[in-house]
């Protein structure tokens, strides 16, 4: 078995144990349909094929692309599209169950056009972005039937409630929130309230599917909350160059996301990062060619410049997965 | 033609017009070899060949990835890796000319390992990045060539003096830089003096080459210092979903590098990008459906995001070329 210190760098790095133990745990409080695991936080069938083996059938994508690879995979059992499209012609052809989110005249006459079949009504529980106002969903999902849609239900994303510290707090967000969805819910009918993230899992009891994707590999700003699952992805980098009171290694800002600021190395601080470099002060003294782990501060943004993941145990790449959900 | 409001978005545009002016204005300020295009900020083999094409044909590189690209492309003609490596196995098979940045005995030591021939001394000229204190320059010469590698100089980068804005204080902190560079070449000999950016391109005069790539495409980082480059680069983005306050399209965070802070939004002000959308308040109405231009903050590490570039002219769409430059 390839050792991981083997791989160029910088090279992403899967811990499978943190891995498992966060998908088991997410299996246990919510299992089979209740969770939509959401692919945009991997956007790896590989991983969502674990997620499928453990009884989680139906996902959640956030692009065509995503949607297409998923269907390419043979895990199109139930793929809804959480997001919003003006073009649905490349969803129309996909072959798999599709649904999609629709908040406006524009986007069901996309979806009727593109050949989709089915829509949810996005609504907007709080967070502002995507979704209808809660008393003009029934209206929508009237102009959606008469476009001949199927309308499977309502879904609402509680994004401003996920990382709440409180819980008390978090709770209360989240129950307003899900106050919205309910109202709309009432007017437009169907089986499916879709809503929910890793933060808002375990206090979200309206929604009949929870679109968790963060808690298999997990990000930092998560942290805080003191929920079940452990970071479970790691940059590898090499320590290129040392100065008198730094150290630089290669993993710098194409391979980070970082919109939610600097990553973290361990056992140093971090001074800056630049296109392929990270320059930090090394806690204890480091020399050219050393290891260090990096943990970026946003995974799902890191992911996506990366092309594969490599899953490992004990310091060794059991496995080698493709990140083939990118683009769009 | 392609008209550009056909191009599924995200979609970076590339101005073709300034693009071109951007290219011939740099090459009457350093023709042929007096620049040594840097690929890492765009990544893109055909677009070096128009570097190339206009008398520059040596580059500069930041990863192995694009050094092997560079030379599958035909432009292997000088290639300069300006970072350092600790495994130079693949290099040493890249069918070109490969010069590598060294700055220590580990690097030096990797180099002739993987089969390099010739190294630049890399000295840190203020930027606390990679490279050597000056007045050890001259020792890993000796180190390098006691190795059986060729010398061909030294290069230093000035990123510090890059980005200031007042054009005195910019032009002292370069002299002072220059001064550690030339005090290091004095003790390593070799023709070349590779130091440079698009800031310092014109206040740089001991450096034989300039190593500036930001020209091509321009950062708005750099609009403040009133070059004579416009920025080329956009993202087309679609409106998605439209609220009373506020409008979101289908331009976040894995279309865009962040670590500058926000994109900015023709006639609008940008309240926050999510993953896949930017939410703003435009500056008039707009409906569902509607082009937005994005222009982000950070060009470099935006564009390792995408897999294309489109080349456009009045809105249409005259080259499609691909990002093949990506990755390590």
């Amino acid at each position: 078995m390839t050792h991981v210190f083997e791989l160029q760098t910088p090279a992403v790095i899967i811990d499978a144990d943190a891995l498992e133990q966060n998908l088991r745990t997410m299996e246990q409080a919510l299992p089979g349909g209740k969770l939509r695991p959401h692919v945009k936080a991997h956007k790896c069938t590989a991983l969502a094929a674990r997620q499928a083996a453990l009884g989680h059938r139906a996902f959640t994508c956030a692009t065509i692309s995503e949607m297409e690879g998923m269907a390419r995979a043979g895990l199109g059992h139930d793929l809804l599209l959480a997001n919003e499209v003006l073009d649905a012609s490349r969803l129309g052809a996909i072959d798999a169950r599709v649904t999609v989110a629709v908040d406006s005249e524009a986007t069901i006459a996309a979806a009727a056009a593109g050949g989709v079949d089915e829509v949810l009504i996005d609504v907007n529980v709080g967070l502002p972005r995507c979704g209808c106002a809660p008393e003009d969903a029934g209206h929508l999902a009237e102009r959606a039937r008469a476009h001949g849609l199927v309308v499977r239900g309502v879904m609402g994303y509680e994004g401003h409630a996920a990382l709440v510290e409180d819980r008390v707090q978090r709770e209360e967000l989240v129950a307003s929130a899900m106050e919205r969805l309910r109202s709309a819910h009432a007017d437009v009918g169907g089986d499916v309230i879709s809503a929910g993230a890793t933060g808002t899992y375990d206090c979200n009891t309206t929604a009949t599917e929870i679109q968790a994707g963060s808690y298999a590999l997990m990000d930092t700003a998560y942290e805080k909350l003191e929920l079940p699952f452990r970071p479970a992805l790691s940059i590898l980098a090499r320590v290129v160059s040392v100065s008198q009171d730094y150290a630089v290694a290669d993993c710098g800002l194409k391979a980070l996301g970082m919109d939610h600021g600097n990553p973290r190395v361990e056992s140093g601080r971090v001074w800056f990062c630049s296109d392929e470099h990270i320059t930090f002060a090394p806690g204890s003294k480091l020399d050219v060619g050393a290891r260090i782990r990096v943990w970026p501060a946003h995974i799902d943004p890191t992911i996506a410049y990366h092309e594969r993941l490599h899953l490992a145990s004990d310091d060794h790449v059991v496995d080698v997965w493709e990140v083939d959900l990118r683009g769009w």
